[in-house]
């Protein structure tokens, strides 16, 4: 029996989320569903985050154990033929015994992509937000950088636990400009719910001049005048990874 | 009443082609019942080039006559507002009264994208063709090269009507590379059904060192000794562009 982690990509248009949840189509109960008839007789598998519908990941972790004799390679090529197309196995390698994809992570990478387009390209409407009038590229630059550190984010996301913490860290966050497309990346330790949809929203309001900076601050300053109105839609958002300390030290849980 | 031009974008996933089909979502019965809900009485929408289930549009052109006093932009976020989110009028304007897009037509553009990967981005499984080992490029481009021209495509293709001509002219054949993409892009006046993907498919199994390019050149010096087996799938397939002469003289007809 040996420990596998998975780096995961799927279109989250027609799953319920990445979660297991009783009777829905979620990433994890048809990665379960496959691995079964692969011999795996596993309770749960373990992912490093949560996503909610309609959101997409190119960078998901996830972890099994399994006793398989054939190889990695081969392992990755059966796990995605036996997967729907909208979830793919982009590597897989072992890992150790006790490597745990949540817990171990040190650091969550996400990806939101606006398309900035007088009418929405109806081929990429699935994986994007599309936003018009333009929002000011270096006025939202701008905003992003206040972001940056250690901040109670109670305004912008809430507790995944209840009572849980709503300080995060977060270490980058800029955007970037290319043709139409305006991709914003925000990385940090650990994410509050739907926090990176609220902050791409108000990013997008202070761009088109809906918001004054002064707002996040005082999101930021004083989270108790939120929460902050408006989500970005699931649809821009991608977990692009999540990164493992190489020391393989355990990061201090709070 | 006046004669409005419309360029077209879709998704065409989820429809039946372009093509009204009595009981089938197709991209002319959704255009149409658009209309309607705005006043439009027509009898049917004109469409320069008819595409197949699954092939995406960017550039397909649509007819219709309406009378409306509120402006060509306020029209085409009208017909956009009724539209389903998978169709998008990227154009409108104003035409003459006998334009017609298919006949009036002097070139049709399409684009076919691989995906060269060795496992497929499920974020673009419906808009590419996975294709690994990936094919060389530079033997494809060769190969393409040999389409120009006047030729009988009668093995790469069928006559779109009963013993109609299957003797076609390419202006362009090429393709580029960017990334993980791999482009194909082909221009000409008219196209067989089928034609492009049939090419495509053959073009690929050259790329990757299953076909010799005198297999190429022996359909279309001698085209009974097709068809050619194997069709590209219709996800990578997008109908780009589609152009008309700017003095307005009509082309001639076979």
């Amino acid at each position: 029996m040996a420990r596998y982690k998975l780096i995961l990509a799927y279109d989250g248009t027609n799953f319920h989320g990445s979660q297991w949840q009783k009777g829905q189509r979620t990433v994890q109960s048809e990665l379960e569903a496959g691995l079964r008839k692969l011999g795996w007789s596993g309770d749960r598998t373990l992912f490093a985050g949560r996503t909610d519908a309609g959101v997409h990941a190119s960078g998901q972790v996830a972890v099994f154990d399994h006793h398989w004799t054939h190889g990695d390679e081969t392992l990755q090529k059966a796990v995605n033929a036996v997967l729907p197309a909208d979830v793919r196995v982009m590597q897989l390698e072992p890992a150790a015994d006790d490597f745990h994809p949540r817990y171990d992570a040190v650091q969550r990478r996400y990806r939101y992509t606006l398309e900035v387009t007088p009418v929405q390209d109806p081929t990429s409407r699935l994986y994007v937000w599309h936003v018009w009038p333009q929002p000011d590229l270096t006025t939202m630059e701008s905003a992003a950088r206040m972001l940056i550190g250690i901040h109670n984010f109670a305004a912008l996301g809430s507790a995944v636990s209840p009572n849980g913490s709503t300080i995060r860290q977060v270490d980058e966050a800029h955007w970037q400009q290319t043709g139409n497309r305006m991709v914003f990346e925000i990385a940090g330790n650990a994410f509050l719910y739907h926090m990176v949809r609220h902050i791409v929203h108000v990013l997008v309001s202070i761009g088109q001049g809906k918001l004054e900076q002064s707002d996040l601050q005082l999101y930021l300053d004083e989270p108790d005048v939120g929460p902050a109105q408006g989500l970005a839609p699931a649809s821009g958002l991608s977990l692009a990874a999540v990164e493992y300390s190489a020391t393989g030290l355990k990061p201090v849980q709070e």
